[in-house]
C-alpha cells in the first residue's frame, strides 16, 4: 500500500482520511433496529439513518456469524474466501472439519492488508474463535491490534499487539453468555479510538442477545440503548460510523413456544438406513447454549452410491421447508465454495429450524426460552447504516446494484462525504 | 377530501403542493437502469440517483403487470385489491376468470379518491385492458382524464374525460407492439403536465421493448434514452417525479436459444390423467406477442379429489423448478386473496418459465428471438427511484422497513422535501 490505499479481491480501499469504524451487530436483525427506532430508543441510529444513509441489504448465505464476517473481511462471497459454516464434512474420511480456522480462510482481509501496509487497524471480536479466524496475515508489530472480550485478559503483545486490555475497557473479562461480551467490545473500541486513532476499525458482536430475546423485551431494549450510546460516541469523536450484521434472527417456536425443528438425520436414517447420509448443521459449534446446535439451513452428505435425488425428495415432503437444492444449484445461487458443499441443502422457512439426530442436540441451554435461530434466506436481510452520506457514484451504484454487507468497507471508506 | 389529503388503505396522502408524476416502468428491471447508468446514456435518471432518492425495492407477487399496477394504484398488496394475475380459475364452473376488469378490483384507487376530491389527476396506460380497471371509480366529470394510447384516438370526454389525445401527444395511435406505445403516454403526460398542471399522474407503460430486448441491445437503450429524455422533462417542468417498475424481466433461454419451458398441463395430463388438474399461467391476455402467454408463474388447480400434494411432488421433481407452495403457504407469504388463489403454485428459476399445455402457446409472436418473461420471484426486484430527497421520516422508515413498489405514492406524495 501506498498513501493511496490497498486493493483486494478487485476492490482498492483508500487510505481514510477519518477512521472509520465498522461494527458487525452479531444476530442484529432489521427488527430490533425498527423497533428501536420506532420507540424512540435509539436516537444517535436514528440520526445516522436520516441525514446519512441506510438500507436493509443481502448478507451471504448461509446466514451465519463466520460466512458473514470473512465476506465484511475480505469484501467477497463464500466462493472467494471459502468459509461457508462452521463445519464441513470431509466426504473421504466422513469426519467433521471445522472451518472456523485461519488456515481454511483462502483470502487476505482488508483488515491484514492495512495492518500490513502500516496503518493503524484495531481488530476485536467477542468471541477468540472469530479472533484468530480475523486476524490472519495481519501484521500485529506496528500498532496494529486484534484481540476478543473473550480473552481479553489473555492478550499479550506478540499474539493480540496489546495487552492491559481490562485496564482498557475498564470491564473485568465478561461471561461468554452476556451482553457484557459485546459491550466490552464497543468500550475498548471507544478508549482504543481515543488514545490511537487507528485508521480502520472493525467491531464484531455477539448475537447472545438476539438469540435469547425478540425485539422489544426489556433485555433487548437495554442492550440497543447501550449499542446507540457507544455508536453516538464514535460519532461524536468524527469516525465515520458504519453499522452492519451478519445475519438476522427469527424465532422458530410453535405458538406453545415449542421449537419447529426437523430432525433431519433422523429423518434420513428411517427412510435410508444408518450410515447412508449424514447431515452436517454448519451452525454446530461449541457455544450451544444460544441456539442447541439448530440453525435454518443444514447439508447432507451422501455416502456409498446414495442417491442425492432421493435425499430431496425426502426433504421437500416434510413440514416447515422452504427449500431444497443439489449442490450445483447452492453453489451458484449462494456464491459457495463448491468444494466444502454437501451434496443435498436444506433450508427451513422462517419458523423452522433444521436438527440432525435429536439425540445429538443439547437444549438445555435455551432455559425454557423460546428458540430464536438463524441460517435460512429469512434471516438473511441485514442493517446497512452509515453515520455519512453517500458520494453521488455510491448512491447511484446502491440504487442500481443493491447492496451487500459485504460491502460496507468499500461504503465506508470509499463511498462517504466527508462533511456531514 | 379536503385540503388536507385523502386516505387509503391506512394511508393518508396529503394533497401535493407540486405536480406529483409517478410513472412505471413497465418490466423495467434493474438491469436496465444499471446498465444505463453505467453506459452514461441516462442523464436524468443518474441526477435522481445522486441527488433525490432510489433504491431497488421489493414488488408483489406474482410479478406481473396487472397485480402490481393495483398494488401501486391502491398502496396495498393483492390480498387487499384482489388481483393476482390476468386469470384464475373458478373451481366450481372450471372456468378461467379474467381479472382485469374493474368488477373485480376490491379496493379503491388513490387516483380515484383525489379525483373525487376535485384534484386534477391524469392516469394514461400504454393498453387499454390495464387503462379500464384503472379507472374505476374516478371521477372524469371536473378536470381528471384517464386513456390509454392504445385507443388514444377513440377518447371522448364522457369515458375518458378528454378528447382529441392524438393532437395532444402530436403523434399518431401507436401500434400494440411497438416503443411508441409507451413514448406516446409520456408524450401526452408531459403536454397535460404543461397544460393543465394536475396535482396527480399515473402513467403507465408498455414492456415490450424489455420482453424483446436485453440491456444494452440497441432498441433498448434507444428506448431508455428517450425515457430518460421525458424524465428529465417532468422534472424541468417543476414536478415530484417518481419511478418505479411492475416487475422485472429476465432470459428464459438455454445456451442454444431456445426458451427452458416446463409443459406443466402436459406433466400433469401424463402423470395424473387428462381433467385431473388445471394449470393456468396467469400471464396469458390478447396480447401474446411478447412472451406467448409463458411466464414464471404457474397455478394448479386439482379435480375429483386430487390431491395437490401429489401435484406438488411432481412438480418439485421438475428441472428448473424454484418453489412449489401450496395455497395456504403462498397466499400468506406473497399476501395473496385465497378465493382467487391455485391448489398449488409453481415458480420456475431464474432462466426456467412455466407453461400449461405446449399445443395451447402460441410462440411464432417471438419471430425466432430469445423469451425474455416474468412472474417468478427472481423477476420482484425493481427500481424505486425519486428526483427529490426524502424528509427524516421516511428515510428512516425506509432503512428499517424496506420499500415495496407500492408504496411509491406515498413516499412521492408525503415523503419527499420540496426544495431540491
Amino acid at each position: 500500500m501506498t498513501r493511496s490505499g490497498i486493493s483486494l479481491n478487485g476492490i482498492t480501499y483508500r487510505r481514510p482520511e477519518q477512521p472509520v469504524v465498522v461494527v458487525c451487530v452479531d444476530g442484529g436483525d432489521p427488527a430490533y433496529f425498527l423497533h428501536g427506532v420506532e420507540t424512540g430508543i435509539l436516537p444517535h441510529v436514528t440520526r445516522f439513518m436520516a441525514h446519512g444513509f441506510a438500507a436493509i441489504a443481502d448478507g451471504a448465505m448461509p446466514s451465519f456469524t463466520c460466512p458473514n464476517n470473512m465476506s465484511i473481511v475480505t469484501g467477497s462471497p463464500p466462493s472467494v474466501h471459502g468459509i461457508s459454516g462452521n463445519f464441513h464434512l470431509d466426504a473421504k474420511t466422513r469426519e467433521a472439519v471445522c472451518m472456523t480456522v485461519p488456515e481454511l480462510l483462502r483470502s487476505g482481509t482488508i483488515l491484514a492488508e492495512f495492518s500490513r501496509a502500516a496503518a493503524n487497524v484495531v481488530a476485536i471480536t467477542a468471541k477468540d474463535k472469530l479472533r484468530r479466524q480475523l486476524s490472519k496475515g495481519m501484521d500485529l508489530s506496528s500498532g496494529s491490534v486484534c484481540f476478543s472480550s473473550e480473552q481479553a485478559d489473555r492478550c499479550t503483545v506478540a499474539e493480540n499487539g496489546i495487552e492491559g486490555v481490562l485496564d482498557l475497557a475498564g470491564m473485568p473479562v465478561p461471561h461468554i453468555y452476556s451482553p457484557e461480551l459485546s459491550l466490552f467490545v464497543l468500550a475498548a473500541g471507544i478508549r482504543l479510538l481515543e488514545i490511537v486513532r487507528p485508521e480502520l476499525m472493525y467491531l464484531s458482536l455477539s448475537d447472545w442477545i438476539q438469540h435469547k430475546y425478540a425485539p422489544g423485551e426489556p433485555e433487548a431494549t437495554a442492550f440497543y440503548q447501550a449499542l446507540d450510546t457507544f455508536f453516538g460516541r464514535f460519532d461524536a469523536l468524527g469516525a465515520v460510523v458504519a453499522l452492519t450484521a451478519d445475519h438476522g434472527m427469527n424465532d422458530k417456536c410453535g405458538p406453545d413456544g415449542s421449537p419447529n425443528v426437523v430432525w433431519l438425520q433422523d429423518i434420513l436414517d428411517v427412510r435410508l438406513g444408518r450410515g447412508r447420509t449424514r447431515v452436517i448443521c454448519p451452525i454446530t459449534d461449541h457455544y450451544i447454549a444460544h441456539h442447541g446446535s439448530l440453525g435454518g439451513f443444514a447439508r447432507v452428505w451422501c455416502f456409498d452410491g446414495t442417491d442425492p435425488a432421493g435425499v430431496m425428495r425426502i426433504a421437500r415432503e416434510l413440514p416447515g421447508i422452504e427449500r431444497v437444492l443439489d449442490r450445483n444449484t447452492a453453489v451458484r445461487e449462494f456464491d459457495l465454495p463448491s468444494d466444502r458443499e454437501g451434496d443435498v441443502i436444506v433450508l427451513g422457512d422462517r419458523s423452522t429450524c433444521m436438527g440432525a439426530a435429536e439425540a445429538d442436540h443439547d437444549l438445555s441451554g435455551l432455559e425454557g426460552r423460546r428458540l430464536r435461530t438463524h441460517g435460512a434466506v429469512s434471516e438473511s436481510k441485514v442493517p446497512f447504516v452509515l453515520n455519512r452520506k453517500l458520494t453521488e457514484e455510491y448512491a447511484v451504484r446502491a440504487a442500481t446494484r443493491g447492496i451487500k454487507n459485504c460491502e460496507i468497507f468499500d461504503y465506508a471508506v470509499n463511498g462517504t462525504v466527508s462533511s456531514r
